[in-house]
């Protein structure tokens, strides 16, 4: 399936534009004004120097390159001369400091220029990568080519180093994003030189001797060979990505095929029900299948990110809806739990439980390591809140798809399509209803997405059902409805935090119950599943859900009892997963003692 | 109450007496073995010098003395020239090593000898206090008084330096135990300094400023204001043990009343089903109310030994079952899952469950920290099994009481009793059946235990019930029946951690499901109330469990999903808690999934 770019799509209502909004109006200065107070702006102009404050990290390059990726797409459809200026300053100063052959990297400028492309570990190649990704996403939208000329130079450079010289001290890259990065600057270009050498770093990947050469780094085995989803969460499915891209670039149905695997390994064995990825703060990983523990979960948002990335390619690869509900899962939970209400701060790990009641702080001896309980506004390692700053301006890319005589609907989002020949106008207040209209001209067929999580549906038209869609005839608007009732959702016993539990989800939205709202025993309360939800207005954009259920009612004596506890009729009021932590910390709470009997 | 030494009470039958051979026959040898080899037993030499392997560790003393008591119990009542000579031999030891001035400590002579007294952490007074309890029991049991002599003058010693002169660098024991071992050496000599000294400890504790005064010492406030178990807890549990022998000496109230909201809070808001005490590795120590996870319970050996101590005070000075219950599930449970079925390995921590796959390695970046899943031979830090060695031979002192014309039977353990004027001899296989025989002489009442755990019973005679007890005119066998059919055990909803599930006990054991018996998926059966159990034969010298339940099936495709699980009938094999991990490392799970619907 080809998928049209967000250049071709704007979003017009709802919430996801919402979110949209939010960040053009505030998530893109928030971060940029982080990163200035910490150096990270600053360092672009190379002048730092042993004994000054600021030292520049090794990927503070990356920060301001997705920062600068998400003004780019920005800018493409909303004139903005302040936010144009920080980002031509920014190219502005690249361009300057870049070496004559071709080399850029702050760190390893001006802290250690003589050890450049010796450390496998020092995310150099993840820099550049995230470099390239703006430079073609600046060229995109505004037309300047002056950052994508630097990468080009750089790029080219980089394919000295690793193919025709191969003198660097290392074969592969450390943190992978490169590989998707060259696709684009391919893709872009037209140079298939930057197709090569993402090849050549695919294909050379678990097949050298080199640091870190373990499943840390997907490094473990080549990749064609590789069917778990393993190590560094985030580098993982930026591989994916960049593997799915190549594979897609030139039919290796070997590659296709590592990548369905891998797709379906971590769906299917080591994801969180709101999509998180990534059970352990140890090495930021993947553990083994069913290990999904939700109050340590470490489901970085970027990680959510890569999953929407690798989705996206799946979907061009194989037109299957599975992985467009995937992406839709990753937007509007495990994407969107990082971002505050505010739009000015984040998580890097988004937990699906919190009881701070198990925080104890020992003072002397410390307290057990649990994900922090409130966004806050810039990390030492800030890689998830840019990560956001360009998701959000570019999910137009999400909505439409073209194969054949058939548009294809793959989310819905009040959107217009505009490109040669084809238009489309969706309207929807999507996911508040479950009501679609969708009018398209120039297409003979149009395939609406069923989502996975439906239950069920009603259309105006004809269909049949091909891979997850529902194809109509075109020939007049399309009314799709889906049903928007809430419903109990359980997890495979193997998940063994979550067995005897349930969790609730409306449409695509994950729910939570937090303290703030149900006191802090958020585990004496009993669900049965077959609930009635009552949908009730909350500040979040989305309905709040009011379960009925019962509440167990502390012992009478004693700790423990012959007789089970007693309980009372009680309402849970759940709100939408992505929204916890909002208002001060609070216990928090997915996945719900469930009355299974 | 007036309790029964063990030297009047020999047992003579059933699994506790199976457990106290165990010890005679192999942990004593074991642990004294794994002692020398270790160096504890050379070091009681003195001749180590800087430079030498094996340096002594500052609570050496102890280990080596805890393992002297238990062989003097043993010594009591069984010839053993081989045990004797090995006590002998390291009593001569302390007699040539022990300073002009009465001082003993190993480590503070031949490591350190400038710093005695000077650091209230390094477990000087703690050390002492074992010895203390070694040579009133070793005086107690042969007659052989050359170690109550040395402690004497070392105590004597210890009264100048902390009361007398007032020189040391510390005001009170960092790890309480000298408090309890000195109304031993009082009770056994009837000096009174002894107990002057110990009430000096107690009433100064909390008063003074000084190192780690705080919660983890119970030293941040006066004692008698405690009405919060916090802090490592077996330092918790000696020194509420101490607090509880100065009140019954001293008739003190306040004191009286501090120890029994010490021990109500414990047993109401931080104790384990099993009787762990201690949730957290981190300080060895309690957090707050109801916070008791189970894969990462510290529960220490020592800790349920401590909880014996205390409750034995607490049965002396109140005279209620509730701490003769205590005294029961702790021997059972929380202590001996301590024990090796062939004793000769041991826990440190007691965990309630254990999931192997939750104990992911990445190698690189290790893994979470769980308690260990085998027994070992022997710890750095071994002060469990040494505690084993002393109560196993000593749990006669907890079987009988007197209080005026009555005889209280407290244990159901086959036994005799002999004192002058007064006999009891009771046959039970206790708690393989719930029939006990009692046939008293010289009581005009005898007063049995209704177990706080028993749902029903029968009695051969009329009885009224007084503070637990069935009390019955002595004028014939007592035949006591008491229900022994396994049942379900909830818990306080307010233990998240437990929250729809549900733990199982039958009479005073409680049970747990190992994956070796029933695969790894313990978490998917899912058990409910009212079941009825088959006993089946067990190699652990109790009846092992099979419960009929349901076992929730795997997924037919994803990880999620809005239909329940679908179920099979199934039968959960469950042992007895404290004979898990006897059979390799498995999973392990005490609180099971429940059917509460």
């Amino acid at each position: 399936m080809k998928t049209y770019g967000y250049t071709k799509v704007d979003l017009t209502g709802g919430y996801l534009f919402e979110k949209q909004e939010l960040n053009r109006t505030a998530t893109i200065k928030a971060v940029y004004d982080r990163f200035d107070e910490t150096g990270r702006v600053g360092a672009f102009r190379f002048d730092w120097k042993p004994g000054d404050d600021l030292r520049p990290h090794i990927f503070w390059d990356s920060d301001i390159a997705k920062w600068m990726e998400g003004a780019a797409y920005i800018l493409a459809k909303h004139a903005d001369p302040e936010l144009e200026k920080k980002v031509d300053d920014l190219v502005a100063l690249v361009k300057k400091n870049q070496d004559e052959n071709g080399y850029f990297n702050i760190y390893y400028t001006v802290v250690e220029p003589e050890n450049r492309f010796t450390d496998r570990e020092c995310h150099e190649l993840y820099c550049a990568g995230h470099m390239m990704e703006a430079a073609v996403a600046i060229a995109e939208a505004t037309g300047k080519t002056d950052l994508l000329d630097c990468m080009e130079k750089y790029a080219d450079h980089i394919h000295k180093v690793f193919v025709e010289d191969n003198s660097a001290g290392f074969f592969t890259p450390g943190h992978e994003e490169i590989e998707l990065a060259l696709v684009k600057m391919y893709r872009y270009t037209g140079k298939k030189k930057f197709l090569d050498l993402c090849a050549h770093f695919i294909n050379t990947r678990g097949t050298v001797e080199e640091k870190r050469g373990d499943i840390y780094t997907q490094s473990h085995m080549p990749v064609r060979e590789q069917a778990e989803a393993v190590g560094h969460s985030v580098r993982a499915c930026y591989l994916y990505t960049g593997m799915a891209d190549l594979a897609i670039e030139t039919g290796d149905e070997a590659l296709k095929a590592a990548c369905r695997k891998l797709f379906d390994n971590m769906a299917n064995c080591k994801m969180y029900v709101t999509g998180g990825l990534g059970s352990t703060y140890m090495g930021e990983a993947f553990t083994g299948a069913y290990d999904l523990p939700n109050d340590t979960a470490y489901a970085e948002t970027c990680a959510s990110i890569g999953m929407i990335f690798f989705a996206h390619r799946m979907m061009q690869m194989d037109g299957d809806a599975k992985y467009a509900d995937m992406i839709e899962l990753q937007l509007y939970n495990g994407m969107l739990s990082g971002l505050s209400a505010d739009g000015a701060a984040f998580f890097y790990e988004n937990p699906l439980e919190i009881n701070l009641s198990e925080q104890y702080d020992s003072a002397y001896y410390g307290k057990r390591r649990f994900p922090i309980t409130e966004r806050v506004e810039c990390f030492s390692c800030s890689c998830c809140p840019p990560n956001l700053n360009r998701v959000l301006p570019s999910m137009g890319q999400y909505v439409y798809g073209i194969e054949g005589d058939t548009l294809f609907v793959n989310q819905y989002i009040g959107s217009v399509l505009k490109d040669s020949g084809i238009s489309c106008t969706m309207t929807t207040d999507y996911p508040r209803t479950g009501t679609i209209s969708v009018k398209a001209e120039g297409t003979a067929k149009v395939a609406l997405r069923i989502p996975g999580w439906c239950r069920g549906f009603t259309l105006n038209k004809p269909y049949v059902m091909e891979k997850g869609y529902a194809v109509v005839e075109n020939d007049g608007e399309i009314i799709l409805e889906l049903d928007m009732q809430a419903y109990a959702v359980f997890a495979d016993p193997r998940v063994l935090r979550d067995a005897g539990k349930l969790a609730i989800r409306r449409g695509p939205i994950v729910y939570c119950a937090e303290g703030v709202d149900n006191g802090s025993d958020l585990h004496s309360y009993l669900v049965k599943a077959g609930f009635k939800a009552a949908e009730v207005p909350c500040e979040f954009g989305l309905p709040a859900l009011d379960i009925p259920c019962k509440k167990l009612l502390p012992l009478e004596s004693g700790l423990y009892s012959a007789e089970m506890p007693g309980t009372e009729d009680a309402v849970l009021r759940m709100i939408p997963y992505n929204a916890f932590a909002n208002r001060g910390e609070s216990d928090m709470l997915v996945w719900l003692t469930a009355a299974l009997g």
